[in-house]
């Protein structure tokens, strides 16, 4: 019997997508301008309770744009994780700055014990201005990445923030939905905490605009900064003055077009992939050597991306079992490569990189589509526990062979 | 009695535009990768009859990208024209190298004389390197804008360039469709003749995706590695292996859904825009102290923008007649702010601009949509006619007091 492809994480357009798409094109209404950017916007901003959200065309480039606000200049520093993808890292080089890579902790995100004591130890800070002593470079900002859906420990960066006057870019490109259930930031979304925050809707988001992104920041000042950059700093529309070097990184309208349809449906998706989530940590469990990583107990997590912990008592390691999910039809790949092992960053600053390489051996993230029904998710798991099974039977079948060894040595 | 808005440039999607779009959304083909991407390049490839064609984000991503692959680095420099669009310098400054102003020539595009004066007197060349004398910048680049549909000298400038060893950019951002008609480069279309090409499908050009763009180069190399820098330089997609710092520049399949269905127009486009071109040229050209500008006897334009040169005996100033057709509910605008005079490029390096600031003191830009009816063109005219009549009663009537003045002085 053949089997259906299960891919890993696909765009879920079953709303009012095609109704939306369709206005704007009867109405010609199609680019960086129109009523479906201005209803995106707004729908965010209110979803995330903030005052203003800015559209733009990429995480990236909402990342590129809040870096550039915290005033980072050539020749500076940037703290950045280095399990994550390469999108929150490449825009501390546009402006001509170096990242400093930081080692995660167990919830995958920034260990902000680390970076503390990185500060306390390796940074001077003289009451205004923290300097990196190995290399002279004056840091100006921290980006966290709230990976997978799962939070940072907030409360603790900010205050390390606070502490030595770092500007904070929340990357919260996987993270849309993501809160905290207590604490001080109790009920706060990701990326309502820091300086900005940074939404992605590329294809394989939690929701998805085709490729876009949005901004928020805490300060009013720096949320219509953030605008006037990505509409090429345009201080006269109609003459075409512009008073600085800005970027054509506006949303079109078809596009959020998308965006309102979608997130019309944001929490029915958050709450198919909790129930999709709560399966496979409850099978998968069961598995000796296998174990779906948790979020963080104090969260009310998206459940975006679902990671598979592969220990060295499975039978098989990491790329054997992609491998094998493969020849099943499932789509299933690792964690991203570490980006101070990339060749653009090799030879940057590192500090005590330690659990990003433990778990970058053993993730895999397997199918989280918002529409992975329940049937695939069981053939998921169906194909790990086959493994298990398989592999015991060689063990048994191995071991018999050691017995008829003794017999023919007796 | 209420009349019509006149828009300046609008989308026109009257073909398969909703088809197609469907057709994506139908699918959950929305993102970066998809079969209309795919149509798109190939599509434009052939049209533009080159092998190979990069779909990416934006003129202005185009580009950037295309400017790295000059290998232009930080502190070198790179010769642009003053009047142009904004985004045809930002690329330079992105890479943190500096622009060198040119002037323009009476096709509105870079004046290559000039150029090739300033690259024999005010640089110094080594054989190899072109270093700017005042500056002590090595140049590594040109970029080169087809204003308005219209075609620079390219004959020309390839040979400076040849001469110089300076790598060529084509801005045709404006000018897909425009070919020569006669010369070295017969057939050949904006975009197809220096090292890199970079079309744009932004709202108000003539075939638009909402925002996107389209690179080509002359080199398979090339274009292999433009396509690449879009994809954030992904040398293995599943285990996420980057190579370079690279970008999110790829356009979506539901813009490219747009993007098929408008190249299927454009010939119609254009010839719509040729005879809307032809009717105004021959009205306005009988109002004294108006003309349209022409396009250059030995190319095919593609009629992009018309350009209204206000000369000094027309009774109105360029802002009056501005004013006047907004008066009228007609969008019209004048030419760009010259960017050497735009705040982030003051004090940048400039030679010998003369014409530019000439033109942009006169020429204002007005309706010239592919769906620009035969009357609304008309009324545009009529209201151009009833200034030069009005302003012509004004001073008879000036006159007669003049008159009754002498009168009562007797």
């Amino acid at each position: 019997m053949s089997v259906n492809f299960i891919p890993l994480s696909v765009p879920n357009l079953q709303g009012n997508e095609l109704n939306y798409v369709t206005e704007a094109i009867t109405k010609e209404w199609v680019s960086t301008a129109g009523s479906y950017v201005v209803a995106f916007e707004e729908n965010m901003a209110k979803y995330l309770n903030v005052s203003t959200a800015v559209a733009c065309q990429s995480g990236t480039a909402g990342l590129h744009v809040a870096l550039r606000l915290c005033d980072v200049k050539a020749g500076e520093a940037v703290i950045v994780p280095t399990l994550t993808f390469i999108a929150a890292v490449n825009p501390v080089k546009y402006l001509g700055a170096e990242p400093i890579f930081m080692d995660c902790d167990d919830s995958l995100c920034l260990d902000v014990e680390k970076l503390s004591c990185f500060c306390e130890q390796e940074c001077q800070f003289d009451g205004n201005i923290l300097t990196d002593k190995q290399t002279g470079r004056r840091i100006k900002a921290i980006v966290v990445v709230h990976v997978f859906g799962n939070l940072a420990n907030m409360e603790h960066l900010m205050q390390v923030a606070e502490k030595y006057h770092l500007k904070v870019v929340e990357d919260a490109t996987e993270a849309l939905g993501s809160y905290y259930t207590s604490g001080t930031y109790c009920r706060r979304y990701a990326g309502t905490i820091g300086d900005f925050g940074v939404y992605s809707f590329n294809g394989n988001k939690i929701i998805t605009t085709g490729g876009g992104g949005m901004i928020v920041a805490r300060r009013q000042e720096d949320i219509a900064q953030a605008k006037h950059l990505t509409q090429q700093a345009k201080a006269d529309e109609v003459r075409f003055e512009h008073d600085e070097i800005g970027y054509n990184y506006r949303m079109t309208n078809l596009q959020a077009a998308l965006g309102v349809a979608q997130l019309e449906k944001l929490e029915d998706f958050i709450l198919h992939k909790k129930q999709n989530y709560e399966y496979y940590q409850k099978a998968v469990n069961d598995i000796r050597g296998l174990r779906i990583l948790g979020f963080e107990p104090e969260i009310r997590p998206n459940y975006w991306f679902y990671s598979l912990q592969i220990d060295a008592d499975f039978p098989m390691d990491r790329e054997e079992v992609m491998a094998y999910f493969q020849e099943n039809k499932i789509q299933t790949r690792p964690i991203w490569g570490l980006i101070h092992e990339q060749k653009p960053y090799l030879g940057s600053r590192i500090y005590q990189i330690e659990k990003a390489t433990w778990y970058w051996e053993r993730i895999l993230n397997i199918p989280c589509s918002s529409n992975l029904s329940k049937e695939d998710a069981e053939r998921v798991v169906k194909v790990l526990a086959e493994v298990a099974k398989r592999k015991k039977d060689f063990y048994k079948m191995a071991k018999m062979d050691d017995c008829q060894l003794v017999q023919k040595e007796k």
